[in-house]
């Protein structure tokens, strides 16, 4: 396994401690619930936002904890829910008094983690509402999941719901646009390789160098179906093919359009995909009015990338127009 | 090879019409010179400032170009300098009557065609400076370089120029400030893997799963040693060591430090490797100021890490701080 790795067990506090080493003036982290929070949450003025799911997708979502992003992030092990006691201790952290909304991918483990901390905390008096994201076109039912997947679709619902809460949103308000922005959004990925989750230290599945996974889940999860390798034109054909198809997104619309690399492509890659697609959404008529090109949601050193569409409204374009603030700043 | 990859001998160009088509505001594409400009240069107030270098270092440096960092980019194919004519015609495009500024990393090949560029730049009456940036300690001569290699640090002088050019700095004491901060900035990379450029089609050096090469090239180029891979904490003890012995940096210094991924490592190892790395420099006495963690100069699809220290008096720190907006936004 080549890795920057001590020991596994250790992978992921070690890079949550680095997270908070290299941003000691905006996050606070708190080991024993792995527990990523921006350092001026709660307000008392501002809803709360919390993500929490299995680690190995950075930067979702301990590196999108921020001003206009998340209050907050609780990330289980790699590729692991976080266990129900993480969620409830982050959501009591960052309680607001005008309420706590959570962000959950659509993933059995964490759909139960989250449900039942949302219980407790309500029994506790804390006003929460919770988000399930659901974006990914590939596959309805999978290994983990029951219904469609979320994957970095999920960016944009973080995005808008973040911009909204600084905004002065109410729970009730960033429910709806946040029900908006997933019901707008689908995603399609694709594996060029498997990638190597440190505890176990090899491939997490069999992937032979003439053939593809069309669809993956951002877990290694079985997609559509195994491909041949094709040229850069085929491949993003396809995957344009079944989002845009999806929704459908028609001749007309206005979208944002994200091309996310999936941990082990390079970001020259990435730019010249987002040019194929480019073409073909010009093809369909649908204007791209907001890109992203990067990593987003990743699966640990998978080469690949997936296509996110999200269908823009004024209302979604301003808010993920709204400046935000995480570690994951460049320059 | 598994990349999103078409016609190889098209793999930059295709790279840079996703570039520019992602950011139709303020960057111009000129394909017949692979170059990327700045929709808004050249401005009469500001000196130009030009790095030129091999393809397949993304971001470095055609993602680099934008308010406070570049005026413009004019890259070679993979790993091979720009032509000449490709540097001039970038140089006269930009040219201010403030003058421009070159930045060149320290290879035979990019020295050639930058150092032929300004003389006939100024024979056409072009005000024209050049600044080699030699920041890898790895090695003294290699197997491009007479001296040292420009690496990652380069992305401290760019930023420090790019800043002050931004302030109103003229050629003169842009030069100064870049040579100051080229002065203190020393950088060690490691590969876990070897890359495979598109045109070759497979890796460009074997490196056994249980070696690793310290002190690697951004071209592969052999560095001190092969050695045993081992945990994280001895890798980045060695980086950490080498880099900070050279200059050296001492107890009291205040330093920059950038944790630069080649390309292949996700984001998770590199923030594990920032948390070792300001462990070390605390032991040292060494006070981190100023942090990146991230992909700034990579090595097309290869795993591994760069380390880079940057030694910060209140000048330089103050234009590391400035503003820049580049196409590597993320949020």
């Amino acid at each position: 396994m080549k890795k920057f790795v001590n020991d596994p067990k250790n992978y992921v506090p070690e890079m949550l401690e680095g997270l908070a080493l290299a941003n000691p003036d905006t996050l606070r982290y708190v080991p024993e619930f792995n527990l990523i929070m921006r350092a001026d949450a709660p307000r008392d003025d501002k809803i709360s936002i919390v993500q929490g799911s299995g680690s190995g997708h950075e930067p979702a979502h301990v590196m999108s904890v921020g001003k206009g992003m998340l209050d907050a992030a609780c990330p289980g092990d790699v590729f692991s829910a976080p266990p129900t006691d993480y969620v409830l201790e982050t959501i009591k952290r960052v309680a607001s008094p005008r309420g706590v909304l959570l962000l959950v991918n659509n993933y059995t483990g964490d759909r139960m983690a989250f449900e039942m901390a949302q219980e407790f905390s309500e029994a506790e008096g804390t006003d929460v509402r919770t988000l399930f994201i659901d974006d990914d076109v590939s596959v309805q039912d999978s290994t983990y999941t029951v219904g469609r997947r979320g994957v970095a679709g999920n960016f944009f619902v973080m995005k808008a719901v973040g911009a909204a809460a600084e905004r002065g949103a109410g729970l009730d308000e960033a429910v709806r646009i946040g029900e908006k922005v997933n019901s707008v959004t689908r995603t399609m990925g694709m594996a060029l390789t498997a990638c190597t989750p440190p505890a176990k230290g090899s491939p997490l599945f069999d992937l032979p160098d003439d053939e593809v996974e069309m669809g993956v889940g951002i877990h290694g999860e079985p997609g559509r179906r195994r491909e041949e390798l094709q040229d850069a034109d085929a491949i993003v054909r396809e995957l344009v093919d079944a989002v845009a198809d999806d929704l459908p997104f028609t001749s007309g619309d206005r979208v944002a359009l994200m091309v996310n690399g999936l941990g082990g492509t390079p970001i020259s890659e990435l730019y010249l995909v987002y040019g194929i697609a480019r073409h073909l959404l010009d093809d369909r008529g649908i204007e791209v009015g907001r890109n992203y090109v990067g990593e987003y949601c990743t699966s640990l050193d998978m080469a690949g990338a997936s296509i996110t569409l999200s269908r823009l409204d004024d209302e979604i374009a301003e808010l993920l127009a709204d400046p935000a603030e995480t570690a994951m700043r460049v320059f």
